[in-house]
């Protein structure tokens, strides 16, 4: 296939790496450095033997050319700006985003939408380089249509990279949204890893009533949901989550992406909610402060 | 008169250096090393040109002597086991706690029962030394008898280590347990000083919640306590909180006699102490974790 990559962010230079071996694929991004190194030197994963050829645009002077299928992997807070541009007519779009706030955006986008779900774990070196930290899958489904969604899955799908087609993205998307609503914050808020969720009786308590209100909000179910988060949160003990990690490195955290949804979605009042949304922010301004 | 002090730490030792310059002081430890010190060396303050000599015996063994006054410096959680004791009757005890938990079982004690809020700054160097911090005084006020309160204030009051009376003792402590209740608790979540309380806006907003429903249990006026606890908080924005001081140095808090008392008292759910006091306990056990 021929494949757009918008963005070159951990998850966009490991995609680049892996599907740049079977694919033709041109990355899209912002800096004319990053562009110039990409051309240059092509991605590196630590998984992948030798750098992977890929040709590399400036997002804002460079037309998105005719692709098979383009994702989009910057942040969601980036979207609105991506959704502004020429899109090619008919092109599948699949979104690689944390949160659920672009998707209510999507419905009616003429171009078929996909969403996936990276279960990859994957550390951004420099420009062109990933270690690839964490074997994973993604999982795929269909915001409005489902035309061509099982062949475009094959033609990705690899033994040591997979793709899984999933029939219900509002699901798939609501299920990791519980998820990374618990362990994130909390995580980020007391600066332990994902175990903890788990092993600090005190955290566990504040975690299992954050499931609560989010499963409130979201109309699922809590005993399953909170099943999985401790499953997850014991299978990842040693892991920093995302914003534990944005938080040390003093960086902008998605906090508004995550459990701002879940707030926004919520006919009534999720106090510990609203207490991490300003728990987060505060730790983001201190850190600010500190650097 | 003649006084007795139950309790060596920061206070303990602070009314002992101040009061037994113009009283007779008998000090009441549980450490046969403290009770040795303090006999051979007297107590230090660094307000005060020379130690100043006091008797101190063993809690357990020694009977609590006749004397003018008790005042009782343990922490909360500590009372109890006084109480237990054989106190000497007719003579007045005076209570120096944070918090209010200990003030329900007092309330039908046979002695006069007075209790004190503390605004000095101590900090205890070791067993038989403290520095004075802080410049304040002691409010006193009467939980169940007036009688001989204004006289005994007045023997106790000096220039340099004043006293004064208060007349509501509830008011009195509630005033203070909703400055207790906010600035300790979020300083020791956030691992910041009191200033942080006012100048980062999301901690002010969270704090602003935390006092609401404090005033909403303990049915005090929002908008006044709120004015209150902004000021006290700028006042004293270079300090570092009790609270924040314990989980530094690995101690067990006060949480449970300060949000904990707050949350008995309200009839309805105050998720935003119910998150605190759950987070604290979480960081108390990961410092212990990390000792």
């Amino acid at each position: 296939m021929n494949i757009g990559i918008i963005g070159a962010g951990s998850i966009g230079i490991l995609m680049a790496a892996y599907l740049g071996r079977d694919h033709k694929v041109d990355v899209y991004v912002r800096r004319e450095e990053q562009k110039d190194k990409l051309n240059k030197l092509g991605v590196s994963c630590d998984a992948i033997d030798q750098p992977v050829s890929i040709q590399a645009h400036l997002l804002e002077q460079h037309n998105l050319g005719a692709h098979d299928l383009l994702i989009v992997t910057v942040k969601q807070n980036h979207i609105a700006s991506i959704l502004e541009k020429k899109l090619p007519d008919y092109t599948p779009l699949l979104f690689l985003q944390n949160g659920m706030g672009h998707v209510d955006q999507l419905l009616d986008h003429p171009n078929p939408v996909l969403v996936g779900v990276v279960e990859h774990g994957a550390l951004k070196q420099n420009d062109n380089q990933v270690l690839h930290t964490g074997q994973g899958s993604v999982k795929i489904a269909s915001v409005n249509s489902e035309d061509n969604l099982k062949a475009i899955i094959n033609e990705l799908n690899r033994k040591d990279f997979p793709f899984f087609y999933h029939t219900n993205y509002y699901e798939m998307l609501t299920s990791k949204l519980i998820v990374n609503a618990v362990i994130n914050p909390l995580t980020g808020l007391f600066q332990v890893k994902n175990g903890m969720i788990v092993s600090n009786p005190h955290i566990k308590q504040i975690a299992k009533q954050v499931c609560r209100e989010a499963c409130q909000s979201l109309e699922r179910s809590f005993e399953i949901d909170w099943k999985r988060v401790l499953t997850i949160a014991e299978a990842t003990s040693e892991n920093q989550s995302s914003m534990f990690k944005d938080l040390l490195e003093g960086k902008e955290t998605e906090i508004d992406a995550i459990s701002g949804y879940i707030l926004q979605k919520s006919p009534v009042h999720l106090p510990y909610h609203e207490f991490l949304v300003q728990a987060i922010h505060a730790l983001e301004k201190e850190r600010e402060v500190n650097l």
